[in-house]
This record gives structure tokens, C-alpha cells and sequence, in this order.
């Protein structure tokens, strides 16, 4: 509801402008929209209709397992983008517009995703489908990993928006390591054009990868680490 | 279930009346309807039955196209009135009862917007009914306008709900610069009358002259602004 | 998941019954459940099918008006609550185990509300069962009602619950005050079994006077207050 | 988004590895999802047809009981889970990624509860299917059960995630207490294979059990209790 600017209220303009938000109401309302999507993604797991339950009740859940997949590798991958999303916003000192609206556009990515879910679980039911659906479910995973490096990429580009408890280098070392997310979902996307199964096989060996790589690293040497283990 | 006053209880009425709420936990409060709103909104967004998969999910899909749309348009428009609600209340240092009452009803349309969402990219979709649809969602952006508006002009008509850092020129500024949004918006209800694409169109350039305006000030001179950049 | 006691863990058990929580987090939980019920109200009213919509959108908007007064008026009871819970933990300072269960009933009539008030508008929009529907719905804010008053007799019975800030004639007011809500829902009820309009009505002018009633005392003499104006 | 380590970005790994997230942040997070969780319940709880409304409303009302039941009874389940939850992470003062991974595995199965909890009210509703369907919802309940006692035994194994106001003793008998729970849902499970409604009861005699058994101890010698009653 904010028009474009006029002279006459530069200093409301100026007042908008620079009210900032804090980084902590920013991530916990990130927070929320990342608790809220998980748990309403069992609404797109859909109990067996009567006639089901006379026929056989134990076959109509078994047949729902592609439902119970999908649930189960969405929840836990919007579970990991949550636990890098508190890792950035770790560093994360200073929040302005643009840093709000990329990660405004990385939520509506992160909250489309009950969507692709769902129609990835019902191609792989009725057998029709299925490598549309694992192309469309890479692609929404893209645009939010996309979004996400742009969040971090431009809280780190003059490091104005980090504070003092880590240094350009490891900056630059995250921006490394979540650059390389779209790449693997862009090579998912392509895989599925050739086959669905190995497509999301993909997906859950990123996200097996990902859960024993962040095994904890206390018995790690920590020779170049020049910051004590951050508490929040 | 509070009742009519009678004298006996005007202790407790007094101890009712004055109970006021931090700012911070209407805030709060506020923050959870936007963030429940925008990540429900995919709820509305249906996948194909396994009629259309079979027909060809590929078409089905991009078929859905407004509902991408109108989940995107109203996300981020929903985001864009959770950044302003931020501002309001960045200076609103006391609140009481009228204006919970005035943010219930913000919240009120706010949390309204996923029906005319469903019901504009179901229009669009069915080829039926588009101006009608593009009508109500701009008369529903109205209603929360118009109680946003309400808000500010409560909270700064005497002064008295803002703090020190804010002058009552700025304020009156916030108040004009709101004021605009609840026109515009029943400009897009006027256009749908005629063409329900331009209305579309032009909810789409509100928001992007919205994201486009409130790029960073930091370069700007700030001669007029007496207050240093404000954080939460 | 806790069963039943044996002496050898008697340790423990003083553990687990004395473990407390703060009534900030009993609040903010609280916060969300009302937050969430409040916001999916809009899932029950649902978009015009395409058939209707080539028929006339516009009719079948307005044929759906008990949808849009039902989601409006709980939307606003459940906001009425969610106001009178958090005056009533403003004087809580200490929560045990019986204290979170009351509440968890209380949260469990107020999350129902959805569904008699989908059923109130359906039974209104399809004009059969209107009765039913409005003594349905009161009876689930009885419900609601009555465990929110065990909330604050638990709370205030022995005052060892509240703070020095409130007198125990303060907290009997109270009592007397929240003890009418389910008296009066009960009057709903009766006169649905007469007449359905009448007592939706009624539901509609308790909002009213609730709302109307609360409207801010800071002219009124304070003479027999004897603290000050309470901020969270 | 994060993939296999290699040598040169060890920095940033450990950076990765070493960022903790507060207790406080995972709980509310966790709070969060338990919220969601129980106020989406009613939403499997649907509303009589048009059909069922004109033949008789009170009847189709009636008729849906085991809707409510298990409304209720997933409910409180829930609200169970989350006072357990708060009270291990009452002790828990350290989080590392581990404890993360088994809290969000913890979460996907009681964010799963839904789907059975309608699944058994709509078998019990159709008359078909409410052997699987009870043991169905005991399943999940062990899962989530399984993944609960995982997080107390790895945070209090080497009492190193736990703070300094519990014994080893203590966490030892909070870890035989919880690990009783999976073992009860497993007798649930096999009760189910011959009475689906010996099976329910059980559930609900469970549910009571937990909820006498943590009346105030207030009154209770805490000879053996070394520390004061813990309050958040």
C-alpha cells in the first residue's frame, strides 16, 4: 500500500526506508512458516474413502505409500532448509527491505512445496506422471535454493549485514557451499526427464548426505577455526 | 463473555479495562495470522486428479497457471502488509483495547484473502466470472485497508500510543502515505468492472512499485530525519 | 507416555510433578492455537464450483454470505477469548500440571469451533437444520466457556496462583465477571431449539456488548483501583 | 543443500558443525509444530453433506461421534507429547545437529497423527477397518514414541547436553520412565490384531493414567529431591 515516492515525504520516506527489522523477528517468523508448512503437509495425505475401507482397509494404506514417501521426504527437506536457514541467519546482523523480500520469495518457494508433494505422491500412485512430477518438485526445490543463496549472497557481499564473529573467508566458504544446492537439484530436474525413480532416489540420497554430513564435529580438529562454537 | 458493567464490579472493570497488551505481543500475535495465511494459501492450490494425470500431467500442470499466480500475487502482498504492520507498530508504544479490536479486524480481512485468491484463480482458470472475482479480491484488499489505516490514524491522532522517536509531522506523513493504499485498491475494483485483466495487472504493479520503492536508503541524505536508523 | 507411579522412582516423579512452566510459555502456546483457529476458519468456506461459476459467479458469492458471517463472527469470538485468556494469565504467575491440562481443555473447545461453525453455515445457506446448527455451536462455546472459568477459579481459589498485584476481591470480580459467558451461551442454546435466527443473533450481540463494553477507561475515576494501569 | 565435505573448506565445516541453536529456539520451534498439530486436527473433522442436512442434522451430527472421539483423544495425545517435550528440554541445556535430526524425527511422526486419527474415525464411523486402523495409530504413536526416547537417552548419555541442576541418577529414571511408552503403544498394536475397541480404550485409559498421575505433588516429602521446583 506504499505508492511511489514524492519529495514533500522524504522524511517519511527516509522513516520507511530505515526502520529496520530485527534478524531474530525475521528468523522466527521464518520460523513459523517453515513449522506451519511441515505440519500441513499430512493434509495432502488423504484417508481411504469408504468404499476402500470394505474392500480392505490394510490394502488401501500400503497402496498409500508414495504418500507416506513424499511426506516424509518433504518434511524432512524443508526440516534441513529450516536448520541452514538458522545457520545464516546466525551470522546475520542487519536486516533491510532487500534482505526481507529475498527471504519473503524464498518462503513462498519453501510453502509451495506441499503442492509439488502432493502431485509427485499421486503420479507415482496412479503410475501416470511421474517424471513430470519429480521435474516440477526439482524445480520448486531450485527456486528456493536460488532464493536462499541470493539471501546469503547479499548479506556477505560487503559483509555490512554480518557481524564480527566470522571472517570474509568463511563467508565466502558458505556462499561455496550452498551454491552448489540448485546445482544438484538442476541435476535431479534432468535426471527426471529420463527416469522418475532415480530422480527421487536423488532427492533422498541429498538429503542422507546431508543428515550424516552434519554429524557432530566436536572430535574434529579445530586449528583454523578462530571463533568459539556459537551459542544462541 | 464479558458482559454489560454494573456499578459493583467497576474495580474489576477498571482492572479488565486497563489490563493493556505489550505491543510486542500483539506483534506477535499478528505475526502468526500473516505467517499462517501466506503458507496456507497452497492448501487452495489443487493437483491434478488421476483423470488429468493420465490425460497428460505436463498440460494439467500449466493449466494451473493462475493458481501459481494468485498464490504468488497474494503472498507477497500479504507479506508486503506484514512489513508495514512492522512499521506501524515499531512506533506504537502503547495499545489498548480499540486497538486490538482494530487489528482483529485487519487481521480479519487479511486472513480472508485465500478465498477471493481461490476464487480469482478458479475464475481465470474456468474462463467465467473473472471480473466478478477480480471485484471481491480488490474489495477484501479494501476492508484491510481501510482497518490498517484505522490502526495508524488511532494510534497517532493524539499521540498518545507513540513514543518519543517519532515527530507528529512524521507520523501525519505515514498517515497520508497509508492512505493511498485503500484508493488504489478501489481503483483496481473500478477498472474490474470494465477488464479483469487490467484489474489483475494492476495489483501486480501496486506490488512490484511496492518491492521497487523500498529499496535501501542508505545512500540517501538524511538532513531531515532527526531519529538514527531504527532497529527492533 | 508416563504410567503410573512406583515408589523406586520417586525422585523422578518429584521431578516430572515439579517441573513447572512459565505461564509466558503457556501464553505463548496458547497464542498459537488461537492464531492458527482463527486463520483456517477461511478453509470452510469454499470457492464456487466451475458449474456455478458459469452460471453466475456473482449470485453464487452472495448466496454464500452465512459463510462469510459465520467466519466473521468466530473469527472475532475466538479473538474475544484469546483477549480475555491473556488478562487472565496477566495475574497468573505460577503454572502447574492442572493449571496446563484446564487450559489444554479449553484449547481443545475453542480449536473445534471451525467445525460447528461450517456446519452453522451450511445448515443457513442449505435452510434445513438451522436449529441444530446454533445449539451445536453454543454448545461448544459452553464448553469452551466452562473450562475457561475453571482456569481462573483453579488460578485464584487459594491465590497461590497470582500475584501480589491483584487483590483476591479483584480476582473474585473476575470470577463473577467470566462466570456469566457460559450462562449466557446456554441462553443461546435454549432459544435455538425456538428459533435458529434469533440465537445466532444473540451470539452477535454478545460480540457487540463485548466489544462496546471494553472500550478504553482511561476517563473513568480510578479511585477504588488501587494499582496501576498494567503493561505486559 | 550441503554435500560431502572436502578438505579445503573445512573452515566453513566446522563453522557449520560448531553453530548451535538454543534449546529455546528448538522448543519454541517444536512448540510451534505441536500448536499446528492439534488446531488442524478439526479439519478431518468434516461437516454433513446437503443430503444428510435436509434427511436430519441432528442424526448426521450424532452419527460422526467417532470424529469427536478422536479428535479428542489425538488432542490431548498431542498436547501430552508437548508437556513431555518441555520437560526433557528443561534439562537439555546443549543442541547439537544429532539432537536436531531426532527432534525433527520426533516431529514428522507426531505431525503425522492426523492421517490415522481420521483414518480410525472414519473406519470406526463406516464399520470396516478398525482393527488396521487402530493399529495404524498405535504405530505411529510407537515412532514417535522410539524417536522421543532417543532424544532424552542421547542428551543425557554422557550428561552432556544437560545442565548442572540434575543428577545422572535423575536423567536415569526420566530415561525408564519415557521408555515405558513404546512398549504400551506395542501392546495397543497387538490388543488391536483381536479388539479394535479393547485397543481405543486403551489409548484413552493411557491418556487418563498420564493425566491423574500428574496431579501436584505440591503436597509430596521431597526428602530425596535435591533441587528446588524448576520453573521456566
Amino acid at each position: 500500500m506504499v505508492t511511489a515516492t514524492e519529495p514533500m515525504v522524504e522524511e517519511a520516506e527516509d522513516a520507511l526506508g530505515n526502520v529496520e527489522m530485527s534478524p531474530q523477528r525475521l528468523e522466527a517468523f521464518s520460523d513459523g512458516v517453515f513449522a506451519i508448512a511441515i505440519t500441513l503437509l499430512i493434509l495432502e495425505v488423504h484417508a481411504p474413502g469408504p468404499e476402500a475401507m470394505r474392500a480392505g482397509l490394510g490394502d488401501a494404506l500400503l497402496h498409500l505409500w508414495p504418500s507416506y514417501a513424499a511426506y516424509s521426504v518433504t518434511f524432512l527437506l524443508i526440516g534441513m532448509i529450516w536448520l541452514n536457514h538458522h545457520l545464516v541467519f546466525h551470522y546475520i546482523t542487519k536486516v533491510d527491505r532487500p534482505l526481507m523480500i529475498l527471504n519473503l520469495m524464498m518462503l513462498l518457494s519453501v510453502a509451495f512445496l506441499p503442492f509439488p508433494t502432493a502431485v509427485l505422491a499421486d503420479a507415482v500412485t496412479v503410475g501416470h506422471g511421474e517424471k513430470v512430477a519429480a521435474a516440477l518438485y526439482g524445480i520448486v526445490l531450485i527456486l528456493g535454493g536460488v532464493f536462499f543463496n541470493a539471501i546469503w549472497i547479499y548479506a556477505s557481499r560487503d559483509h555490512q549485514h554480518l557481524g564480527g564473529h566470522i571472517t570474509p573467508e568463511q563467508a565466502r566458504r558458505i556462499r561455496v557451499r550452498f551454491g552448489i544446492g540448485p546445482f544438484l537439484y538442476l541435476t535431479a530436474v534432468l535426471i527426471s526427464i529420463f527416469n522418475a525413480t532415480v530422480s527421487i532416489c536423488f532427492y533422498v540420497v541429498l538429503l542422507i548426505s546431508y543428515f550424516i554430513d552434519v554429524s557432530p564435529k566436536s572430535s574434529r580438529p579445530q586449528a583454523t577455526s578462530p571463533e568459539p562454537p556459537k551459542e544462541y
